[in-house]
């Protein structure tokens, strides 16, 4: 058994049985019931992932996986595919979005090139992960071989695993590939399922010609592999992209080794649903982030019922609002551990 | 002239001419146009009110005033009133949320005794501005006399100068005030208007017999004073509070020294509110830090179109919102500064 199959083998839901004692603290601390709100889900959240009443956060980090997509070749992108080793460049460089936002939250930051159309020099902030330089357009023939989604994902885990070992509590999931809002809107229609008008949006800006065919696009691909689409994996392998497999993997991982897996925006979530595909179990160990202005984003919390934490009109992705959210879910465990209670405070309770 | 009018006088709206030189900078960072979506308003939003296109964060300060109500007399809160003197001690000795969310954010957090039926010893922690103990019960007679709600006017203007004086950018506003969601949803429905019915909800969870009492009580606040309505300040003091009057002017002074005024949740929207009402500039320098659970706190933003960062259902106060709102704000102003630009960083843009 590969370490893929093993992996969601070993994964088990949380234990729901905590619920109520961890219920019991929030309740004793000096605030009315419930008031704190999505704060006290959150620390519920990562006490049933850590199976503890005694939840803590250690380390934090993002990883943010970069790769390239062939279906760029249809025009789905407002950008070149330059961009794509241009943006790990200038991520090494610490000038990204998500290198600010790591260091604001005080996390870790993994970039990982797991499948970019470029060539990289060893640098101490990559991890050279090539599977291999870009899949293929998904409209002609299969994104990717179920051999290459296989290594792609265990790279993931890998990562995931390392982590656990260095002592995080939280991962963080990130992505840069240009075009590559198509294939996550294509794995949503497929695995929610959704319509693909519902799932497609206008990515880093494409004007309505280009939303037009982003659709078309989606649809062929649909067309083309919709033998696939009993089969979750055959679906990521058919119309994913190496990062988004590479997520799949490191969230599989967190589930794994019971970390927090801090979804980021709209193509970190069709990563999370194609885990949640392949192992129902694993979306117990998840949290997602916030609602991306990516159209495409509102099917998934409408069908699946799961709730972001933040809706800020975000849209970039790389980790960024999963780094956001990281903050939020200290900030919930340290209510949790340092909030006076009733009693120790001497405050009277409701009348 | 005394110290309100005067201060009042002294706001000026922010200068919107600004606007295009920071757009231009933040449509220069690597990233797609607009994908930082409300991020990239708050740092406008900050560099607008600092009047400069380099904004920039130095101290962070959440004031929290403490007073209590004649109007808790009707049975409108489900705590006794004791609550606010014991929340008072729990926020001295640091065990309350607000004291683990300015801690987590990394601000101060300064108490005021404003108008609390308790007596309070000499704290470093506390300042000790009590105009009188409890405002009077607003179904019977005015909750404050004009006097007296100049007096806490002013306290909070005070607190916004030495904030100004101390290196202090952002004030977040803070309350604690048992039977205050009561006063708040009076002004919100006297200020904004609206009907009473959809400013009243159930605060730290009255029952519904409870909240029925709390809409016929806001009502005969609003007949009996009804003579007011044209006259902000005049509703202030006939239906508010000792701490809702004193955040009032701690905004009217954040706006008159150009800090960011982060607005917490209902009581503090409702102190905003009637601060914009009395100078209708000052809003400019107000951000509303978060979507209270309160059930009145929507009607604010329908009506007056302000947006809240957060929507994390919490309705606790204090200044909780107020705090992971700063968090944010000072994230916006870090990606900013600190993004590389296209040219500096080599990216193509869009092509």
């Amino acid at each position: 058994m590969g370490l893929m199959d093993e992996t969601i083998g070993a994964i088990m839901p949380v234990d729901e049985g905590l619920r109520t004692a961890v219920q019991e603290r929030l309740d004793d601390l000096t605030k009315p019931r419930g008031s704190l709100g999505r704060l006290e889900e959150l620390a519920m959240r990562v006490a049933l992932i850590q199976g503890t009443t005694d939840p803590r956060v250690k380390g934090k980090r993002v990883v943010t996986f970069a790769g390239d997509h062939g279906v760029a070749a249809q025009g789905v992108s407002a950008y070149p595919q330059a961009v794509t080793p241009q943006m790990v460049h200038n991520m090494l460089s610490g000038g990204a979005a998500i290198n600010v936002l790591t260091r604001h939250v005080n996390a870790d930051l993994v970039v990982v090139d797991i499948g970019v159309l470029a060539d990289f020099d060893d640098h101490p902030g990559l991890r050279r992960e090539k599977v291999r330089p870009g899949t293929r357009d998904f409209t002609q023939e299969p994104a990717m071989t179920r051999e290459e989604a296989t290594a792609a994902v265990e790279v993931g885990i890998e990562l995931a695993e390392r982590a656990a070992r260095e002592g995080i509590s939280m991962l963080g999931t990130g992505e840069m590939g240009i075009a590559n809002t198509t294939p996550a809107a294509a794995l949503l229609a497929a695995l929610l399922p959704a319509p693909v008008e519902r799932c497609v949006g206008r990515g880093t800006g494409v004007d309505d010609t280009g939303l037009a065919r982003k659709v078309d696009v989606v649809k062929l691909g649909l067309d083309k592999h919709g033998g696939a689409v009993g089969d979750p994996f055959a679906v990521l392998s058919a119309l994913g992209g190496l990062e988004i497999a590479g997520l799949v993997g490191l969230l599989l991982g967190a589930a794994r080794y019971r970390l927090v897996g801090v979804v980021d925006g709209f193509i970190s979530t069709a990563a999370a649903l194609a885990a949640m595909r392949l192992c129902p179990a694993a979306g117990d160990y998840f949290i997602f982030s916030h609602r991306s202005d990516e159209a495409g984003h509102g099917v998934f919390f409408e069908v699946t019922g799961e709730r972001p934490v933040l809706h800020l009109d975000m849209r970039l992705g790389e980790g960024t609002g999963a780094a956001l959210a990281m903050s939020l879910i200290e900030a919930s465990l340290k209510l949790y551990h340092e909030m006076a209670t009733f009693s120790s405070a001497g405050v009277s309770d409701k009348s």
